[in-house]
């Protein structure tokens, strides 16, 4: 605090400034492109290009004044010092370099990475989720460690030939760095992909597959990744023993669980403050959005993942406490967490561009390079054909070849990926990694993502009808069965004002305690009886909407219909309600079906399905 | 970027954390407090208690750590280093000192102050500001700069006391670090008057005039400081001749009209931008807010004040760029900037607090102080009292006694002022003055805002009527004479869709050039014509009400009526339509009156009064 220099605080503000022009002209060239109904390049692909446009002005005016400054030499002294400072920083550089070194990009993904998976989860069609929860959950486990282990022996066999080829000193790439960068790769990329979904207007079931594998794999590959760094930075060089495979296995599940733990933590007590205040949607939506975002905090201050644990967070305040909002908050919170995901993609995604140029010490490898962009490719066939043939042995309807193939196509990789690789560049291997992610993120949003339209059209005409993407639904299995028991008949009651009374559900003996727990008052009670008689299946949710929206038009009906949120991100399909999906045009997938779906399927299966 | 330390990233998790659930308590606890109806503490003052407790234990926690580090000595060396670093971080303490040093409050100021600032400006009420603009503009400009005077001089008077009875040496105090203070000092605070108002419900023309002081008086405050810091760089010690202060002045004058300048062109970019599109309001949400905000940095950029500018800014956008976004964007919009400047609030405040007891070189000096207490009194009387004198000689009615004390009373002190002291802390008169400040904003946000409510109901028992709490509308003098020309006949036709023609206010031979720069369509030309015949006065409003709301309902017409702009915060006449300022009711000042206005004041007075 002591005399911070006006020099570095203004280059700081023109940092900002170029970052805050950099997203300005993206939204308004990506804006007039839309207007054109040219679709090929979305925001982030946009954000990037114009990203590298800027890192490439600064690069040309730092070897500009490089050769410049190399000419004047000058010795500093210190003033105005008079105690014993605790921190000295020595600015062996001239004024230029400040604008870069100053900047951490942890900031960057501190502040707008939780919030963009925060709106991921938050706005993820839960219906569609529970339905195909075990095709989903298959792929984002086994999926991603199979991607992991598939990226990494193919890239160690391409270190290998380096080795041999004497492109790369023996040990400089080590079989963990190797399944580090496994680890990396397998993150799909949930922003891209919604990009994608939402401009390809992809069918139900595959969008709840394709977007749930994106967001829960990111956990998966976040922890993996975590837990192969910890292993190295404890244990390299030694014998990868049965010890140290265990020990990395406790520690991917302790981080795991405890991360999900903690974002559900932070989930009751969003709940429990929410249920003891009288509607002030400032408030709510101030405490709402701080709670959430604590989660990511405590996870990061305790060592545990923060990214899974707001992921977390995200799914389990959809499902619970946004039903506790009042309709002028929930409205509010979404559109909060939609400008902050908007305005944080299109920095991420420009500094993905900006450091492409400016980033000093990028380790191009051809052989390196050429062995991830072919690993990529076979590990995602590795991961999506083998499992989706066994999946289809326990489904009603199988998961057709052209879905399979899109699969495989959409792993598009981008913000995790490279806050991932960005976080160590410690070592010659570290920033090879790094340097390689960044190409294949450029490559994946911009080629694959711009070829997907085409692509889609191609395989859909190829099987004569669009009928075959058409996914079928799964029939509730065991895990969703348990699920559903745990969800309607304990959590629901505690955390919000639906489910049945928790009377109802716990023993005779633990009357005091579901009266304590249970949050609805003796009227909510009643009334919920009467409904519930009358209609058991979706009895709950209309008298939530008729004690929570009493007071505001029909418009916030359907924001509380099960699965949707009331979030219009997710496939909708009333198309008589035609405001809540054409407000949010551009990021959010507006999503319309190929082939329409039988209608009794999306009337009143509501929570029982 | 290479190695960024996990501690530090840890810690610096666990600071924001701190922070987090600083404001979470602060929220949580005033929102108790407001269903108990007690009001004499809002949510910044319970911030700041907050904070004073954070530090606190920070400090304990501290003196404990200190006393073990001491016996630990260790000599680190430097590992992973593999090219020429540009900066080198002597990291010269222990573990805990990170959490402090690590964190630069101008990250805070560069964050929330230009929104909080940028709030206050935009939900100003117009119609009431131009009414009584000579009035405000009187005591903004003459008032801070006798205010500014008064303290200095009150100051020097006191450290002169100081040198002779040895306590500070002679020279220590300079008079320009005296007339710093007072320029600092001159800031009132509009949040801390905002939340005042707010809850004291007081008259609508007190509420511009106090607040419309308190938020211009900011601008010449920080031009005032800016100026004169930058004489102290320049020419410390040198006499203080004519030619600098003809320096002095021009560079006052300079960066006032160069920031107003630059917050004006971006409200230009804004209204450009905002016609051409289609409406989306995430999309016209996001560049409103960075455009905006880069109205700050810009400015900062430029060695302006950014503060200056940006409320400049708000001050137009509010005027004319918020009547061309679509409404769903309006309310979007203010709602954004709100959630914002309440968090910004807490966090500034809170960390006003935490402060307290973790700055390490606070500097009391009793004299100082006293000086400073009774200065800010003197000044403040000095301020008001004679100006109110000069003002009633050209007011049909005059500004009451009462009204005057009160007005004297509410010089609150807050963000701006401590924002101003913390910026320089280099020698031992910069560091008395940041305690001083502190010691004042503390004093006058806890005690002297507790104590408006008790004061207003005193002086109005005392003169028998609250009648007198009434202000009197000004006739419209030459100002506003000159100023509603320029607006009315060239501003809005060229930034907004309202306002005559601009062919009629251009001479004949500009036609082609009006009809370029003319913003309506030719049918809102047509309608316009015809509205404007039938009635000449609120015709204007009536077509743009007519033209930009006919898809929402009748809740959005009186967002638009001059003066309120929608945004429920000034104070409302309008019974008939409790929702606007029911929805926010903590933080915004849904003041109603003591006294019923007349309601053909304020029934069709429009823009034309």
């Amino acid at each position: 605090m002591l005399a911070t220099g006006k020099h570095t605080q203004d280059s700081a503000a023109l940092f900002v400034l170029a970052a805050v022009s950099l997203a300005l002209i993206t939204i308004l060239s990506v804006w007039k492109l839309k207007n054109f109904r040219y679709r090929l390049i979305n925001e982030t692909g946009g954000a990037m290009f114009y990203g590298l446009l800027l890192g490439l002005t600064v690069k040309l005016l730092w070897s500009e004044q490089e050769e410049h400054v190399e000419t004047i030499g000058s010795v500093c002294t210190c003033h105005g010092l008079n105690s014993t400072p605790r921190v000295i920083t020595v600015n062996a550089s001239s004024h230029r370099c400040l604008l870069q070194e100053n900047f951490d990009p942890q900031v960057l993904f501190d502040l707008f990475l939780p919030t963009i998976i925060f709106y991921g989860a938050y706005t993820l069609n839960q219906k569609q989720l529970v339905e195909n929860l075990g095709s989903v959950l298959t792929y984002a486990f086994l999926g991603t460690l199979i991607s992991c282990m598939c990226i990494g022996a193919c890239i160690y066999g391409f270190t290998r030939l380096m080795v041999l080829s004497r492109q790369a000193a023996d040990g400089e790439y080590s079989l963990t760095d190797c399944l580090l960068f496994g680890a990396i790769m397998s993150a799909t990329d949930p922003v891209s992909v919604l990009g994608l979904l939402s401009d390809l207007h992809v069918d139900f079931d595959l969008h709840a597959l394709l977007f749930g594998e994106s967001v829960l794999n990111d956990a998966v590959a976040i922890v993996l990744t975590h837990a192969i760094a910890s292993y190295d930075r404890r244990g390299a060089g030694r014998v990868f023993g049965p010890p140290a495979f265990l020990h990395s296995v406790g520690f991917f599940l302790g981080v795991l669980i405890g991360s999900f733990l903690l974002g559900f933590i932070f989930t009751v007590i969003t709940a429990l403050i929410s249920f003891s205040s009288s509607p002030n949607p400032l408030l709510e939506t101030s405490v709402f959005f701080l709670l959430s975002w604590s989660s990511f905090l405590s996870a990061e201050a305790c060592g545990l993942s923060g990214i899974v644990a707001v992921l977390f967070c995200g799914l389990s305040q959809a499902r619970y406490t946004s039903l506790n909002l009042s309709p002028d908050s929930r409205t509010r919170t979404k559109q909060l967490f939609e400008v902050f995901k908007f305005l944080g993609e299109i920095f991420i995604f420009g500094y993905m561009g900006f450091i492409w140029f400016t980033f000093p010490h990028h380790v191009f490898r051809a052989l390196f390079i050429s062995g991830a962009f072919l690993s990529i490719f076979i590990s995602r066939a590795c991961n999506i054909y083998p499992l989706s043939f066994l999946l289809n042995l326990g489904r009603t309807k199988r998961i057709s070849r052209p879905v399979q193939h899109f699969m495989v196509f959409a792993g598009l990789r981008g913000v995790v990926a490279f806050s991932l690789a960005v976080k160590d560049t410690s070592s010659e291997a570290k920033r090879t990694i790094l340097t390689t992610t960044l190409l294949l993120v450029v490559f994946t949003v911009w080629v694959l993502g711009a070829a997907a339209d085409p692509l889609l059209r191609l395989s859909t005409s190829n099987v004569g009808s669009s009928n075959d993407l058409q996914v079928a639904l799964e029939q509730p299995d065991t895990t969703q069965g348990l699920w559903h028991h745990l969800d309607h008949q304990y959590l629901k009651p505690m955390l919000t004002r639906g489910g049945p009374p928790l009377a109802n559900s716990l023993p005779q003996w633990c009357g005091e305690f579901a009266q304590f727990c249970s949050q609805r008052s003796p009227e909510d009670e009643e009334q919920l009886r009467d409904t519930h008689q009358d209609n058991s299946s979706v009895g709950l949710e209309k008298s939530e909407v008729s004690s929570t929206t009493s007071d505001s038009d029909s418009e916030h009906r359907d924001d509380l219909l099960e699965g949707d949120l009331g979030l219009g991100t997710g496939p909708s399909s009333r198309p008589d309600f035609p405001r809540v999906s054409s407000s949010s045009d551009l990021s959010t997938p507006a999503a319309l079906t190929l082939t329409p779906p039988p209608p009794s399927e999306h009337g009143d299966s509501g929570q029982s399905a």
